[in-house]
């Protein structure tokens, strides 16, 4: 029985816990796949590191000449970054090598290219740890889930914004002062743009979204907004209306059943929809599909262990379908459904609108709201300093009519500001 | 393009559905799979009943003939029961068709000997569909977490006898009554004994721990308490807790990692575990996993719509390998774990104890109690008439231990009853 040999890129939080678990559960692994697996080698940008765990021998400055080994039937890349990852990706697959990533960058930008260099070399390419760490979340959607038809992924798919939103909530923190929080435990970076400002979600927004309708999705699809503006206020209108606000990614099928929308952006869920209770910095996503109804998944978003987990059963995998000479259901992009404009898409909205206090002021807010077609479903007055404040929400409305409604507030003499703009989901 | 042929056993609520979405996803369904699928006929009790959208050309009483079809490449089986289906699945196997099951009695009673049926025969026997309705949990089992080590399996995996402790918590019902009202609105079988029994949880925690644990598990092994003797008392015991009484199915891996233990029966679980907020007659299932941590998977757990869906599932996944020549992950028991007695198992543990009105009671009690190894955690007394309930949680102790302190309370003559006795997880 031939053992299959497995390159390592990278050797940081995730790769060192692969390497780790490759060894402590290589027993399991020999017995999932049919065949014991070991490591080739493990490339890493600095050999003299102290990696406490991981045999010597096996560290290797020159990735490239790991993933041509002849010997290497998987490769696995957990180096992040798109260019270097993107090359030594190709390379393996000319090689013949199946190729494990967690790189959701990497997928969300170029995933089409791969998946067709990768069929057209014959071997896998796949990556559950893209999106959702530990959470099986892309086999269910491609395969558990392949007699049925996905309407709608609505997810919690990053942590760091989780914890930071969550902070907001519960210790009533305003964003800078939770921020800070999330960056001293570690849960934010210390550059965190891309995850307040929703890069990293909108990446698995777009994976998700591609497996999910089977479409090709890019990033440039996916309507991105982080949570840099959220204000202690908006938490405090979440809470009055019986609801907390959480950075979703949100992909839908629209009514017509040939187009979807692919979109991030923070918003009020009631706090009795199961995304409600989802704290810290775990992640959870809701899937909608026409025959199973509601499902959820939830689990660790992040962190070495889990992504390892999420790694390590693709790699099982890989080396499974290695053995049998076959590959994976790959890529399917058949359905080829249009993308739509945030423009187009329909949501409900909060708006506080600060406005003089005066008779006819109400009558004039919803006045420009209804010439817009916006319709207000709930609405609420109260007084503050010099004027009222006005806390509404919407019927459905296209984001096109919302924006212009808000636009025309702004420039009514009456309206002091529209301070806070949100959308409303899982109602 | 070969066109697969598939033969569906049972026409009821599930397989009329199933060929419902055959029908209305037969192009997705194409896609997906690589090339078209389609009925090849429906084998039914009698084919004389009206079946509304069912092709009547479609349907036979011949089962046997229907899956000795040289044509046929898959037989669906939803039709239940054990002797009659085991028969037809092997004649099956036995003409070279996969087969798709939605059988839990069936797989957790045979599911060794159907393997090893299907491994002969080289084609694949796959049952997403016989454990929690439309949620994926045996595919993220036996492949996401492939890389992984499963060390609990814990589930509310039973729709019936959640509805039913649900609606005894939220309306204060006791247990005839809430069992009526699920009678009434269809949540509860004519005879519910299966369900209310725990028989139905056994069969799918015996199939989730041979899957979690690559071990073979029998429903002997399984320990089996249904939620016929859980009172309004209970009840109310567990909200004073602040539990909730839900039947959980448990499979455990031993702190030794040589043995697992695997049981059904009512237990409180606090009310912040995600577990406590499912409600009515949804599924859920929690997984702890040496990297991936704790994972929870959410859904209907019943239905023909959401039990077709992950039928349709598996037909993909079946339909794939037979192209491709292969068959997928089968059972794997390789562990070879030794299945623990439910005596060893450690728990903690309510109890309420009914004594007489005097000193010395509670030193008796808790003497009894310390000289069998059982250790109180938390202690709350209460007058009622004519002597006080002690309500007690426990710190972890052995069944046998617990067994035979409760057995040597109520030898004592100042002890009334011991009237309330439920284990305690998810802490």
């Amino acid at each position: 029985m031939r053992t299959l040999k497995v390159a390592l890129l990278g050797c940081g939080v995730v790769g060192s816990d692969v390497a780790r678990y490759m060894a402590t559960h290589a027993a399991d692994l020999e017995a999932r796949i049919g065949a014991p697996v070991e490591l080739a080698g493990i490339a890493v940008r600095r050999a003299d590191l102290p990696r406490p765990g991981i045999p010597e021998h096996l560290l290797t400055t020159d990735a490239d000449a790991l993933v041509t080994r002849p010997d290497v039937d998987v490769v696995v890349e957990v180096i992040g970054g798109t260019d270097r990852a993107r090359d030594l990706i190709t390379t393996a697959f000319g090689h013949g090598a199946s190729v494990v990533s967690a790189n959701k960058a990497l997928i969300a930008a170029e995933g089409e290219h791969l998946h067709a260099a990768a069929a057209s070399h014959g071997v896998d390419l796949y990556y559950e740890a893209a999106v959702a760490g530990a959470i099986p979340l892309l086999r269910p959607l491609r395969e558990s889930l392949a007699g049925d038809r996905v309407n709608r992924v609505l997810g919690i798919v990053n942590g760091t914004t989780n914890f930071v939103l969550d902070k907001m909530d519960s210790a009533g923190a305003d964003y800078p002062q939770a921020l800070k929080e999330a960056t001293a435990l570690g849960y934010a970076e210390a550059d965190p743009t891309a995850d307040v400002e929703g890069h990293d979600a909108a990446a698995k927004a777009a994976i998700l979204a591609g497996i999910a309708f089977n479409t090709r999705v890019c990033l440039d699809d996916v309507h991105r907004e982080g949570i840099t503006a959220v204000t202690a206020a908006d938490i405090a209108a979440a809470k009055a209306m019986g609801c907390v606000v959480k950075l979703l990614a949100i992909c839908d099928r629209g009514a017509d059943g040939a187009s979807v929308s692919v979109r991030v952006h923070p918003a009020m869920i009631p706090l009795d929809h199961p995304l409600a209770a989802v704290r810290g910095a775990y992640n959870a996503v809701f899937v909608e599909a026409d025959a199973a109804g509601r499902l959820m998944f939830y689990g660790a978003g992040a962190g070495g262990a889990p992504t390892a987990s999420s790694v390590l059963g693709d790699l099982v995998a890989v080396c499974r379908n290695k053995l049998a000479g076959v590959t994976g259901p790959g890529a399917a992009a058949y359905a080829r459904l249009a993308v739509s404009p945030m423009a187009d898409v329909v949501t409900r909205y909060h708006l506080a609108v600060d406005v003089e206090d005066g008779p006819g002021v109400l009558a004039e807010v919803a006045g420009v709201l209804g010439e817009h077609g916006v319709s207000v479903e709930h609405f609420h007055q109260e007084r503050r300093d010099g004027g009222c404040r006005l806390a509404m929400s919407t019927h459905p409305s296209t984001d096109a009519a919302l924006s212009a409604a808000v636009a025309a507030l702004r420039a009514s003499a009456r309206v002091h500001g529209v301070t806070g703009i949100i959308r409303i989901e899982g109602r």
